[in-house]
């Protein structure tokens, strides 16, 4: 036979490497399930393009330029130039590394979601592929200075996700929040996700990815590797599992029961967490990193949310960022094995601080860099094209003005949601209304009423409209109001949209239908204070109508007509 | 070079262990998604966090004790104790072990569906795995009394899908079916899931990890294994297909339609069958297995759901339970290989019985020790902190009172669905409202009514009144009635629902509204008829409105007024 | 040790087939959820039914005859007859080859999707597993002719995808398209997805898979077959990244907007067309083979469904057909490398036209044996038990008369779509309308009307007579409508339709509510209009309701009663 036994070895090493890249890649599905099932459905076409956009530009971004400045040569400060590497024909690494720089890429579309523009977005993800992460990557895998300084950071928790996770907050901070997020006095507001289902399927995903990250990062099986790789296995799990445990107790006391998309982001957080260390610690050690990482996401994402203000959707910043320091950091406090061999160069097992201060030198210079350069990018993507969408467009979602794309759920039917989730945004659209613009045509009172009659007073108006519809009724004293998805029939106007090459033909527009049975308040009352909610003075601002009712009956007690409609229901 | 030639051979193996580990815990999705996929939206929250923390929970009580119990000595009946394990520095065995008992404990979770206490099921779930799964885990593969006697289960049809089936059934039992999947002539009722997509994407991700389950089962690749685990490939997707195609060809001839969530049922039914003897059998043989797994797993949860009456949502005692014992039994007859031997210890290739009683033994065996010990933790749970949430958070679903979440969906309506689904619950709550009370509280007849006039009654309440309400309506002879889903409009009162940390911010109830136009029937009578089954005396009760109509029109016959209101449709 | 070098060498290659078969076995799911959420939520069932059963009818089938057809023998058209294979005991090869079939059988039911007969399909995906595939692929593959004269398809562009892309244009162009594919003009229309997240998380599945569908076909990790693997890993990537932004820049530019469906589809093609060659190229060659791919799908879906005119929900024709022929073709161009040589036989680096020839001949026998093949085994089906389902069935969505499956989302409620897909349904079901009919029936007059009166007409009657009644009411000038998704409530009648082996109880049944105020127009005319619009003579043709309206504002003029309803909203 002609193959000799290290031939073979470089065989086994390389299947491994390949089947991390597999797996690695995959975590673009799992970052897109997460990303899409936190947010709302009417930014799902928008957010799934990103992912999916952030790794095709990336890869040739990072195949043309990137691998080269982080890989193609030993300086302190960058590699080299490669352009259109072949990697010095390690194919391998070429696939691995590619996949490991769009990781990074796409962290940042959760804390950017539902309001930045798509344009803005692709120009970002290429220069972070071509020249951020490959930088800050170089320092740490690529032979740089904190390579050189001994810095351990076995598959990314700094390289990787603090990159991503600080970029998502220096883009999310510019971006600023999304509309509605915080309230007139300035608290914020929950904007659930619109699939919990599938926010879950992306973190399994992540997390079966995770072993292809983490435990492929020996980038070999033979010479020792592969014990390293199960010992990986076993402290990235049990990170993660005891992350989520956490985070589930910690919701439990604090909001009373146990928060599902909290503990989700729990096992993103311990996984991010375990992952500069995952090769050096103890399955104890991994479980009290799991802990912290848990105390740190919870507490982390409420303080970037309620504290520090920055709108971050799915939590990427908490995870991310956060989590990723705190690992990278926590390296330095417990690690105990080096290679396979016990090192104990952990503060806890007597190893001092050297390790613990090279660790936190390195988190402070990655945080510098990518914070910097990220500010710079985003800003100035803020001052030319532009960053983030119009509130109009914010408030439609993002799938029809930057995609054409009506519904990524075309067989469902959109609604004013039961939950308050469009409140805010309601807020804004009502605000930007001239509300005295009503007053200026007048309304003649034509209907002579009864003081006893009832009436139905029953408006067809846009959906965005509904809060401040809601708000007006509640001022002069209505307070029972039944409301009612419907669509309004009418041929649309202007330029058609496209699905796949094809023009949409939307016929019917989402309304909604506000009914109020009025005795005691008058008809004329709700018309005007309902005129003054809607008045734009451009089509579209809706219909009211009246109508007589004979009789109404409370269940509760028994009242009818006038007296039906008094008091609590 | 330094490395030898068995520390690259056991680098390989440790490699395909590894790979194997990956594949078994990714069947947490595959779970997730089919047991989700396969109940009511209203608890998706719920089942994902089940399914999320019995893996969270497990892998640490598994490190913690029962990796010892299991492996840790070489006893009859248990191992040994190995507290906070390190598995002998064999960390490759260690993760493999860990995912395989977890697959064992979310068994359970699909056949709690819907109605089980979260906290018992989380005490559940690090029961089974720290005592339960690991004790007949040791008789079976950690050297204990069934390993001595030759009992083979070589990737745990019995180990882990028997157990995790056994305690799904006991767990079900003590549990009592889901309100309204029996009728009151007791006749079970079919309550569909909510997404047949993600449960076949579920389906096909346990496929898909099957081949880690079982062909990774091997824990080698050297010395033969590769050749055998290539052979249990084979296997294994044979059996799972042609399990496949028996179900549907069964439910096609039953149900006289190809029944697509029973099929995906078969898929399963043939993978948990052929794990036992996956090894050891021909592809013909394989064939066969998959065909009696076909016929058991439709038979089995046809039996169970409608004659035990054990409601079991997902058919997980039929699928890992029945067919668990079934494929550990037929390993017996159609043994064929050891190894990569050919050695015919099956009945049917005339290697006798013995083989046969011994899998017999076994399956009794483990069967009655998770019956006992399962009867035991589900009774201590129902009589202490209790195992099942009430009646009310059953029918608002558990997503709300148990995790403080609105909807797994938050951009899509909850509505009455057109499938009769909530016709049990809501009959359950008709049940449970004081009838009598509302003839306590008189209705004043104050319209004074023309026989030949026609009327339009309409009725705001909660969704699950509805059919009460439409029962109400049959008995006093309306027939035609129009539902549409609504939000009914004011300010919650009581605590405040938290996501992520802020609170939840709801003003939209969900209600129906029943438009009803009478003209031979009284208005009177469809009000006081509506008032009886709508009262129970708490504010909600709802509404009634009555409105004149000018004229009907019946489009088949064209008949007009009175008469376009009689007859059929 | 036993062993030997050479077996650790080849059990390090069993490793990696495995791996691969494991991963293109998953590219199941990702089809199951590409064609599933592109195609409307009505046939989610089906779908995935027929994605199941492809595979578990083609698993049986190649083994029982396919296998030995393609590989048990060397003659130049076809393998042999090795019934009931065991692949001489090389069971890796046997699992690796029955998922490859299987791939090119599920491509076809995309094309075919939303109006197929399940059982048809059955016929036909066991015939292409049995016969078709398996002959062109004993050419390629199995040593025949096209082997022999040294056609070079590494993975499959021609082997799997091309053929399934044949089968699925003779198939849907036998087929015909969807009702209201094609307007009265004979302008092809969109017919929106119904979870385009879906579709995404397949199109990512699929990739992630395709590591292992052109990886793993090295089918060896020794002997120099890593290092291609991981340029086929690199290449594979590239193209794919380079074909998603080209198609992305593509509808940028000609539909305005970056079109996620279509960029999706970029994936795909990409990953496609380097199949066949990503052995031979190098990074750069698949880079342009990328870049081309993009232009072929955009340009071939456009082509197909608006030239030709052959409705292919899913654009598998496109994706597979077109970019499978374009990439085999390709590789005679951009060929490179052969194993881990530089042989330079492509076109472009001077290696003359030999191998291109061979591949364009290659090529064209393929698509001439399966259309051939594919013509008579489609036709006889049609001529037999037929193709295509009633345009009843197909207007009600095929899960429920193919499944008895009532919807795949039981707790979301169908709709009319805010979209107008149903708009072409609805003219094909009103045309079949008797119009006539309804004038035989007199509808006396009966309401005296005063012309300045305001009235509501409110419609109740089927989801897909919408589009009727709406060009009746804009033939008579009413173009103010509101409407509603209802459900009425009556008794079923008829056959049960079971789940899961039991009865489900349906009451609801899914209407339109179509409000209609009027004063001009008189109720006289509307009513007449809507009884020709919905008049069939059957039951559940609907009713029309008069009501009296007090008073209407229009909120933008604040015009009131009769002028408020004229002019533009």
């Amino acid at each position: 036979m002609e193959m000799d036994f290290t031939a073979l070895a470089q065989a086994v090493d390389v299947g491994w490497i390949l089947l991390g890249a597999a797996l690695v890649f995959f975590m673009q599905a799992g970052f897109a399930m997460v990303e899409t099932g936190f947010t709302r459905a009417k930014n799902a076409g928008n957010i799934i393009m990103k992912n999916l956009m952030d790794f095709s530009l990336g890869t040739p971004i990072f195949w043309f330029i990137g691998f080269g400045i982080m890989f193609g040569g030993t300086g302190k400060l960058i590699g080299g130039l490669d352009l259109f590497t072949n990697a010095g024909g390690d194919w391998a690494t070429m696939i691995f590394q590619t996949v490991f720089c769009a990781t990074a890429a796409t962290i940042v579309s959760g804390a950017m979601a539902e309001r930045t523009k798509f344009s803005a977005y692709c120009i970002y993800s290429m220069i972070i592929s071509a020249v951020v992460y490959p930088i800050s990557g170089h320092w740490i895998w690529g032979g740089g200075w904190l390579a050189q300084l001994g810095f351990h950071d076995f598959a990314g928790s700094t390289a990787v996700h603090m990159v991503g996770g600080v970029a998502a907050f220096i883009g999310a901070a510019i971006l600023g929040p999304r509309i509605g997020k915080y309230g007139k006095d300035g608290k914020a507001r929950a904007i659930p996700g619109h699939s919990l289902t599938l926010g879950a399927l992306g973190v399994f995903i992540l997390w079966f990815c995770w072993f292809g990250f983490n435990g492929c990062s020996t980038v070999a099986l033979t010479g020792g590797a592969a014990e390293t790789a199960a010992r990986v296995f076993v402290t990235t799990n049990l990170a993660a599992a005891v992350a989520t445990v956490t985070v589930m107790c910690i919701t439990w006391v604090r909001y009373k029961k146990p928060d599902v998309s909290m503990t989700l982001n729990g096992s993103l957080a311990g996984l991010v967490a375990i992952t500069a260390g995952c090769d050096m610690v103890t399955p104890a050690g991994a479980a009290i990193i799991g802990i912290i990482a848990g105390f740190v996401v919870v507490f982390g994402i409420e303080f970037i949310d309620q504290v520090v203000k920055v709108d971050d959707p799915v939590g990427a910043v908490g995870v991310h960022g956060l989590c990723g320091a705190t690992g990278t950091i926590l390296t330095g406090i417990f690690a105990y094995y080096s290679g396979n061999e016990i090192t104990k160069e952990g503060l806890i097992y007597g190893g001092g601080a050297h390790m613990l201060l090279i660790q936190l030198l390195g988190v402070a210079a990655v945080i510098a860099w990518v914070t910097v350069t990220m500010f710079i990018v985003f800003t100035l993507l803020k001052k030319t094209i532009g960053l983030r969408v119009s509130p109009a467009e914010e408030i439609m979602g993002l799938d029809k003005p930057e995609h054409g794309l009506t519904s990524a759920y075309a067989d469902f039917a959109p609604v004013v949601s039961v939950l308050g989730t469009a409140a805010g945004e309601a807020q804004a659209e009502a605000a930007a209304a001239p509300e005295t613009a009503a007053a200026a045509v007048p309304v003649t009172r034509v209907t002579s009423e009864n003081p006893a009659a009832m009436h139905k007073v029953v408006v067809i108006c846009k959906q965005s409209r509904f809060e401040a519809l809601k708000n007006a009724m509640n001022a002069i004293g209505v307070t029972g109001m039944t409301l009612t998805n419907v669509a309004g029939c009418g041929v649309q106007k202007g330029a058609a949209e496209y699905y796949r090459g094809v023009p949409v033909d939307v016929q019917l527009l989402p309304k909604i239908k506000l009914e109020i049975v009025v005795s005691k308040v008058s008809v004329e009352d709700v018309v005007e204070a309902a005129r003054k909610a809607l008045y734009t003075g451009h089509i579209g601002d809706g219909k009211i109508f009246v109508y007589d009712v004979a009789d109404v009956v409370k269940v509760r007690t028994g009242e009818r007509g006038y007296d039906a409609l008094q008091g609590e229901e």
